[in-house]
């Protein structure tokens, strides 16, 4: 018996999302598109060039976690957080949707983990993270319980900016696996895939890792390729699955020989991006530890992710389990 | 010359909001639609059930203040944070916004206030509120430069709650209306209203209030009337401006024998009332200090308030003047 569908392992960050314009990226030196890590002095100064904002637990895991448990599965959390205000505000709320989280707060310095995420008039999200507390979560935080309870654990590819939750990944996966789990990541952002790309097709040929989420950027990125269907080929032969999404082109699912090509739903207004690929891999992570196919997951990513794009925020406030009934993806 | 157009006052809250269905409010005894009142316990009780919630700064006139900056206006805002970390997030956002804010915050405790909003399916929006550091709003914090500079001086029947805002306000309104300028509430709820009746009725008589801004749930609870135009040719008598808005209905503006009928406007989706009476009075009071006539006032009102209730949070993510621009009501 499994205790839980999904256990996921993130950054835990709060979000703090505002407006600006095209000019104010490239005034800033900030990467469009991209998480760009940033310090306290940075932090405080992008923050008092910043317009009105507001604050929504984010962080990239996190927010799969969330569209789990929002699906009606089971999920569970692996981050650090601090004992301050926000720290709080990210605990409850994970805790709120339902997701098992008990990884131990620090009692002081860092404070928790903020991203500042502007949202440019074409949805597009760039996001500058401070880690915070992240950068304390090691494997005395893994919770063998979890780790060997859960039908798949999924972790992000951010996970290796800081120093030692890459010691509790391996310990987490060890323990999957040795439970006849399986194990799942997201490449995270092509810069991401820049800095640990050997490191991160290490984790797939060696089969630390099962199941690969990644953007079409990403996985150029992880192949030094211009070229999508080179780099789909190559992942093909890296993982045993990979589900890379396209934007609004939909994903696309490979495992072995199949292939299998998902549509993205279609959208009124594209409000802000934030979300959308931790969103599309709740969907088909959800599909996946309930028995469904490759298409039926897929499809459950294009709709949960389909709805957080159409909202400010990187967690749809929507019960997704009931947006799924209503399209017929869950009775 | 004016310093200002509008100097807001009121209680500086940072609103936490979650979607809930009806069957919640009522188990937790939240009266729909009101501004409930709550202490600390109940604070943490009301927390710990609600769902996983997003964080933004609110506050009905400083939601006023955003409002009237982002069309363009001059603002300022009185109102008390505590030096914490939702008391930096509200100085920032309201800063950000081009408001000028500069009342000191408290050292300690009590914390800066927090409402939890509850949202449910037909958009309504339920408020319990946990006062805070607004308590310790008193004279002391009035500035006179601004109180004398500003041409409206808008406040909040709120702020009858905590002990001693209400010297700061008929302070306030005694500079401004020795210095020529004009005074504006709102009766901000109909609770409210029934809390304070006389006092309510005594600005606006005494003429220490000129302009009203008003619901019709609000001017039937101030004159214990079940009939609306009961209660309008009543407020008539009473203010020399009174701009009662209807929600669906638009609203009506009445000045001595004048009545102005404003429509709403026509909106997608009704996502969250939050904020509608607040831009509305921003719109309208931006009109008004621009010179221009009732009826342009109140559609800029019906604008600003049919934005805000189309999205989650109580100020409009949208440049509102780039907004008044688009459908011609501003140059």
């Amino acid at each position: 018996m499994s205790e839980y569908d999904v256990l996921c392992i993130g950054n835990a960050i709060v979000d703090i999302i505002a407006q600006c314009d095209e000019a104010f990226l490239i005034e800033n030196g900030i990467i469009k598109g991209a998480m760009n890590l940033i310090d306290t002095e940075r932090a405080e100064l992008l923050y008092s060039r910043m317009g009105p904002a507001i604050e929504a637990s984010g962080g990239s895991a996190g927010n799969t976690a969330a569209g789990v448990a929002s699906l009606g599965g089971r999920a569970a959390y692996f981050g650090k957080v601090s004992r301050d205000k926000l720290g709080e505000i990210y605990t409850h709320d994970i805790r709120a949707q339902g997701v098992a989280f008990d990884t131990s707060p620090l009692a002081g310095d860092p404070p928790t983990a903020r991203s500042m995420i502007f949202v440019t008039p074409d949805g597009e999200r760039s996001m500058n993270t401070y880690l915070g507390a992240c950068v304390e979560l090691g494997p005395e935080d893994v919770e063998p319980v979890k780790a060997r309870g859960a039908k798949v654990t999924y972790f992000e590819g951010y996970l290796w900016d800081p120093p030692r939750a890459k010691q509790a990944i391996r310990m987490t996966a060890d323990l999957a696996h040795a439970a006849g789990r399986e194990v799942s990541m997201t490449l995270s952002d092509s810069f991401c895939v820049d800095r640990y790309r050997d490191e991160f097709l290490d984790l797939m040929r060696s089969g630390t890792v099962d199941i690969v989420f990644a953007n079409s950027h990403e996985i150029k990125s992880l192949y030094r390729t211009s070229s999508f269907d080179e780099a789909l080929a190559a992942i093909r032969k890296d993982c045993r699955i990979a589900a890379v999404t396209r934007s609004e082109k939909g994903s696309v699912i490979v495992r072995g020989d199949e292939t299998v090509a998902i549509d993205a739903i279609s959208i009124g207004e594209l409000v802000d991006t934030t979300g959308a690929g931790d969103l599309y891999a709740a969907g088909f992570l959800y599909g996946y530890t309930t028995g469904r196919g490759l298409k039926e997951c897929g499809d459950l990513g294009s709709l949960a992710a389909g709805l957080v794009i159409q909202q400010v925020g990187p967690r749809p406030r929507q019960n997704l389990r009931q947006e799924a009934q209503k399209v017929g993806l869950i009775r």
